[in-house]
């Protein structure tokens, strides 16, 4: 199989798609993009999207929803804007939703079911549709590939980083691309489907398909960040296909097995950026949890130790306080042997047995001090494993989220 | 039925016990307190204790519940450092509790297996028992009501203030007395026995029935406190009743219902102390949850609150962004409509039938400004409710955990 490989581009960069941003005045500062559409030009394009499990759906997830099920994947438009998530609106936020999708579609010839809505940003603030359908006349007239490139920025909110990533591979010597845009920063846990990501692909893949592959790629990339454990209103991760590249995935054949590693490895990409800008963070965090009996126990015990403030705020001060660590391993619920648990920092040994490894400080420091630290537990007691992305816990954080509304 | 009362006091307020503190070096900032000694004179005395449950127990922790189980409840002494939790120090950790306890009990006449042990601080470091045992003969000598109240500043850690309670009332014309120390401020969580609190008392209560009563009480007081959602390695709530009061409390009796009312008073007041004096914070928070359909669904929705840094930065920073209480609430777990949801900070309504309730900013900030802040959630769903206490999350959390081992 051909492997995928990293290329310069944009959501464009897959054939059939064309992006723009906007500044429309819903983000205080003014200038700031807030608003983006994503649109194909291939009449068959098809869609699919994973949406938070919280209970608490914000009007676009809920107008999305309702959209990909009535119009059996058929989607051709993506308008997504930062700086008002539309959560906690009730009848007025489901309407000012359908007020931007209808006008979407009109100005791009589609029904309003094959457009696709995503909001981020402050939670139970009305969203003035008339900010985004006065913009959208110019913003339809901006859609190029040129233009692409601004989606990735106009999606951020606390996010310091832009975050985009294409892949490109060939199939029976025609070339296939994957893109994506992500924005994170916080309000992120792992329970869901992801936060705000955006792709656009050129094959040509059903929308039963594409959601299987995008379930199988979430698993192990989106649903592995945790920022601060708070699962957002809004999370959204969707996917077009515009089937232009020629090449037809189908479910369960050799062409989707080379495709999921694709896309896997596109949206690990996209969620470790999430995780390195973490709200506040300084560091990138990899909890690695080996020798484990079961899957879910590693599983577990990675997700306890990402989740604990104690051990997030001592890797901000570069403190090698491994008692933390094995504390935490020991409230999540998963069964080990204390006593025999190792913890290595960047392959340091700090914790040998359950016991101090008798490790030199100022290494140990050092280690902590670089901007991406892993922590590897390894239990000795079976072959499952997990993985875990995660941040450090700064005073940033606190000063962002203190007053993050005003 | 006599109600309980507050008064002044300390452990020796109930009658039959003697206590002392001493600075002996395990906390490096010298002459601070990091030994007390609780030691009962009656020879009846019975203890019960609830403990950690972290599958990564101190050694204090192992000792102590093996003796309660050996002696069957016969104890007459509690031992407990500050400054080292002798947590993750194997073999030789376990061996520096039995020297403790041994001395301890040569000096004091009393079998090893009548003395209780509690250790809190850093995890992973060496407990250097000549440290204690060498500070025990003047320890010992030291015991007495006066210095009793010593026992609640040598027990503190982080901790900005001392925290303890007694209550005093009458049954049968006799008083009878219940009084407690406690300390908290960090690695604190609510999926356990307690964090570090010693409870003394002279009423005469079996070992059976006083575990069955410490286990009521804690089900409502320090089980509904969290601060960081860190479960520690050492916590350990002990009581000991030396039964000089003459005044007998047997399981199912009028009695029992008349002690267990003090019992869960107390219990409450040192776990709201410790909520309010967690570590870095300003504010206590008190999350009431009400109208659940069920009692679980309450609590679950109160504790995803309170241990959501989202809600408790903005709480720091007087910012009342309801949307992430909300959005707590619904990733909780629970099942709940959102559309019906009613939100008040401190009596004023932010959030009505899910929605903004159309309230004066200044007003809000004015409440939030307040060190004692009550979120009230009606779900208007039923007749269930819970209440969890914490604390905002502010910069000195930070601050302090990301140097606490150097």
């Amino acid at each position: 199989m051909q492997q995928w490989e990293v290329v310069e581009g944009s959501l464009a960069s897959a054939q059939g798609f064309r992006a723009a941003a906007a500044a429309t005045g819903i983000k205080k500062k003014q200038g700031s993009l807030d608003l983006a559409l994503i649109v194909s030009d291939a009449p068959e394009t098809k869609g699919a999207a994973l949406f938070t499990t919280n209970l608490v759906a914000a009007a676009p997830v809920i107008f999305s929803r309702k959209n990909l099920a009535e119009s059996h994947g058929r989607c051709r438009a993506i308008l997504v804007n930062s700086g008002n998530a539309n959560a906690c609106t009730g009848r007025k936020g489901m309407q000012a939703a359908r007020e931007c999708a209808r006008a979407a579609a009109r100005l791009l010839g589609l029904e309003p079911a094959e457009v696709l809505l995503a909001s981020t940003g402050v939670i139970g603030v009305p969203l003035e549709a008339d900010l985004i359908t006065s913009h959208l006349p110019d913003l339809v007239k901006e859609l190029s590939a040129a233009n692409a490139p601004a989606v990735a920025r106009a999606i951020m909110t606390t996010d310091r980083i832009p975050k985009s990533c294409v892949l490109r591979s060939e199939w029976g010597g025609k070339p296939v691309h994957i893109a994506g845009v992500a924005k994170g920063a916080g309000m992120i846990s792992p329970r869901m489907a992801t936060m705000l990501s955006f792709l656009t692909t050129d094959a040509r893949i059903g929308p039963q398909t594409l959601r299987q592959l995008l379930r199988a790629a979430v698993r192990d990339s989106f649903n592995r960040v945790t920022v601060d454990g708070d699962t957002s209103t809004n999370d959204t991760l969707a996917a077009l296909a515009s089937g232009v590249s020629g090449v037809r995935v189908s479910s369960g054949t050799r062409a989707a097995a080379w495709y999921l590693k694709g896309l896997a490895q596109l949206c690990r990409t996209l969620a470790v950026m999430i995780a390195r800008d973490g709200e506040g963070a300084k560091k990138l965090v990899i909890i690695q949890v080996e020798g484990a009996r079961k899957a879910a126990d590693a599983e577990r015990i990675a997700r306890a130790i990402a989740n604990s403030p104690l051990v997030k705020t001592a890797i901000a001060g570069s403190d090698p306080n491994w008692g933390r660590i094995l504390c935490a391993a020991g409230y999540s619920g998963a069964a080990f042997n204390p006593g025999k648990v190792d913890i290595r920092i960047n392959g340091l040994p700090v914790c040998r047995n359950g016991l101090d490894a008798g490790f030199d400080e100022a290494s140990a420091r050092e280690e902590l001090d670089r901007n991406e630290i892993t922590l590897r537990l390894d239990l000795h007691q079976g072959r499952a494993s997990a993985q875990i992305w995660t941040c450090d816990l700064t005073h940033d954080y606190i000063t962002i989220n203190a007053s993050y509304r005003t």
